[in-house]
This record gives structure tokens, C-alpha cells and sequence, in this order.
């Protein structure tokens, strides 16, 4: 999979918080893509759980905001972010491993009650 | 393994880089430990690659500095620097997995091409 394809899977993914939209979370994954967030809590399997967890982020009103350049490797993209919502803020990485199709197979993301703060 | 021996861990690492201090590195890993740097490239595994690894990018000058918060998730820990090597710098982001002794069983290393420039 090339850079490109990638780092806009990564902007697609950012604008899918911005505008709320799901219909571009089904776009990004494929069916049975795995959800971990964050990593080491019970993964979100398959396009209905994983749509059902990001409306429930997105209903929250989060949006997100690179605060780095996002790393490609393999068949990977890591990435640092900032989650905000009203009132907090909170420092991730996540981590997306695409299939040959293009779609995020799995998506972990790392983050700790230290990564967050009021805003 | 609690947060604050993850994020030692982290600066134990950079501090193995500023002074070319490969006790260091065998302190920090396992010694069955795999080193994936870059993602996608064949693994350095056991404590004499892994040493063999980290020897050469010491030798080659190579410094670390973070450029945001180490995020701790799970058994792992992920956390975004820049290598500094005379002539040039690279942003990276490491993944560290630990098990229940504390050691690093596995880092995963993401960048590419692109996270390189002239310095």
C-alpha cells in the first residue's frame, strides 16, 4: 500500500470526527476490522460494534488534531493525536494496520489517564 | 506493571542513546526479545542482535528527543521522538510491550522515507 493512500486514510479519519460523519468510518474499514481503545481493554469486532463505538465518541462531540506527522511502516501508519472535547483534552497514538484492499484491519490506540487534561 | 516503571523505561532509552550505553539496552530488554525497526522489516531478536542493532545506530551518532507525551496503554507503552544524527533528523514513533517482569519483549519502530529531512 502506498504512502499516500495512507497518510489520507489518516485525513479521512480526522474528518470523519470533524463532520461526524460514519459513513466514512465505513468507508476506512474493513468488515471485520478489530477497534482496540484503548490498548489492553476488549476490542470492538466487525463493522456494527465498530460503528456503534465511534458514534458514541462522535456523539460526545471529540474531534481530533494531529500533533505530529503521521509515520508510515509495512503495511502501518502510527500517528499522534489530540482528542478534545468540551472541557478536556487528551494526548493518543494510534495505530492502523491496513489489508491489500486498502482498509483498516485493526486500529489500536494508546493512551493513559496521564494523557489527559481539562481544556 | 504500573505507569510510571513504563514511562522509567522510556527515559532509560533515550538516556541509552545520549551516552552510547548499551548496559542500558540489556537492562531494559528481555532476553528473547524482537526489535521491528522499521515495522514491516525483519525482526532483530535475542539480547546479541538486538545489542548489535542499537551498537550501530549508537555508532552512527545517533541522539533522541520526544516531541510529545509517552502514552501508556495496556502492557505497552508508545511514545513519539525525533533521531538526531549529524546532517539530518527523522521522526519516529516506538511501541514498547513489556511482560510481567518489567522487561521490553518487543519494540516495534514506525517511520519511513517521508519522516526524514535535513538538519
Amino acid at each position: 500500500m502506498e504512502t499516500a493512500a495512507k497518510l489520507a486514510a489518516v485525513d479521512r479519519y480526522i474528518e470523519a470526527f470533524a463532520n461526524a460523519d460514519l459513513n466514512i468510518i465505513r468507508a476506512l474499514f474493513a468488515e471485520d476490522a478489530s477497534v482496540e481503545d484503548p490498548v489492553g481493554t476488549d476490542a470492538h469486532i466487525g463493522m456494527e460494534a465498530i460503528c456503534a463505538f465511534y458514534e458514541g465518541a462522535m456523539g460526545a462531540g471529540a474531534k481530533l488534531a494531529l500533533t505530529g506527522t503521521p509515520r508510515c511502516a509495512g503495511n502501518a501508519v502510527a500517528f499522534p493525536f489530540k482528542v478534545m472535547i468540551p472541557g478536556m483534552e487528551m494526548d493518543v497514538i494510534d495505530v492502523f494496520e491496513f489489508n491489500d484492499a486498502g482498509k483498516v484491519t485493526s486500529m489500536r490506540a494508546y493512551w493513559g489517564p496521564e494523557n489527559s487534561r481539562q481544556a
